[in-house]
């Protein structure tokens, strides 16, 4: 059985202005490849209420499972929620369970649970909450969506919560044999592998130290034996190189 | 006048699984962000036909410029340069200009220049190539698509080189102001100053700090003039704060 398929959609114009450099995609493709799920898309787009709802129905119904990472806070230009509330059709308000996490939360540190920061329990209809054990205010899962904050911790520690929940499938394995010689002299030999092995990915990624070609050849599959065998094979046809 | 918008689209199953951490696109957003362009939307697609023809299509249609990272190298997995032809319905074969370009790099070091390689010069009909000073390999550009390498010293190398040739706008300025208050204290006076400065992007980005809650302010825009307004009035909404 395929493994379940994931998309993510990061939001945020300061990851499209060069100001922040995203974090939570790689955090989420390592963490998805260990729980076998395939992320196969990733979506950044900027606080632009059209394009979130688009990008959220485009991916929503193109893969098993979509992330989203960003837009949840207490500010104007914080409207995932509303976005995806939106996408779905579904009424959005203050919910009161997510009010009473906020509450607790604000009240324990002597700070006022005021308009803005009420906001952040503005949850869909119908959604899950997911729990944010970082600074309180929910995530929450509607449909196939898991709506979770920006902020890299929060973001993973809001991961982390619901990833034993979900169904995974055979982890993506994966062995790498670096080699001393240019991608383009290991090309021919490696088609032919890759021919062999039609269920396991074979790459190749260049790289250059101290002024020498070198290649990392990366074979990634779901069958432990399979990578075993081809890692054998790759040994005998460049056994002067490694 | 607005400025020209632009799209990503980097290419590679290494960032989808988790093993490489994409560096591409944070260089790319501060570059057009200078430049006067503005980077819309990011997608991140796997070594695969169907999902890179379709990208293609849907950001070269959506955006003034699109710019690729990944897949133009020697080996099975590179299948950019191909997907970028069948994209735009357009033949593909080895160019003679391209194959001299290769030629000459691997003369000059003694390598040969073998089969793998030399799909390095298959150029879709109509392409204006773009220089790689690194590793010799070119990209090229067809209608508004810009088809760069993944390696990052490579990608940063060819954008160099074609970004003096494109149309900017006005670069988009910004200014940072660093509150120690957390965002929910800051949300309210925030929205106000952003209706009162429709024309400028106001973004609050909260972080954590030695157990204590700060907020950092940005606004951004192309007046710097609004923004020094801006800042003046922020300046005086949290004089107890900075």
């Amino acid at each position: 059985m395929p493994n379940p398929t994931a998309a993510m959609l990061v939001i945020g114009d300061e990851i499209l202005s060069g100001r922040t450099r995203d974090a939570n995609m790689h955090h989420l493709a390592g963490a998805l490849t260990k729980h076998g799920i395939d992320l196969e898309e990733v979506r950044v787009v900027s606080d632009d209420r059209a394009a979130i709802i688009a990008a959220t129905r485009a991916l929503a119904a193109g893969f098993d499972h979509l992330f989203t990472s960003g837009g949840i806070g207490p500010t104007h230009d914080d409207i995932t929620a509303e976005c995806i509330a939106a996408a779905f059709d579904t009424p959005i308000s203050i919910r009161d369970d997510a009010r009473a996490i906020l509450q607790a939360h604000y009240d324990e540190s002597g700070r006022e649970l005021n308009d803005a920061r009420l906001r952040m329990a503005r949850i869909p209809d119908g959604a899950t909450l997911i729990e944010n054990p970082v600074s309180a205010a929910p995530g929450f899962t509607i449909e196939n969506v898991h709506v979770m904050a920006g902020v890299p911790q929060v973001f993973e520690a809001m991961l982390a919560s619901i990833l034993p929940h979900l169904t995974g499938g055979s982890p993506l394995l994966s062995q790498t044999m670096r080699l001393m010689r240019g991608e383009g002299n290991v090309a021919e030999p490696l088609g032919k592998l890759a021919n062999d092995f039609p269920d396991l990915s074979i790459g190749s990624y260049p790289f250059v130290k101290d002024g020498v070609y070198g290649t990392n050849i990366v074979v990634r599959g779901t069958s432990g034996a399979d990578i075993d065998a081809a890692m054998t094979r790759l040994a005998h046809l460049f056994a002067d190189d490694t």
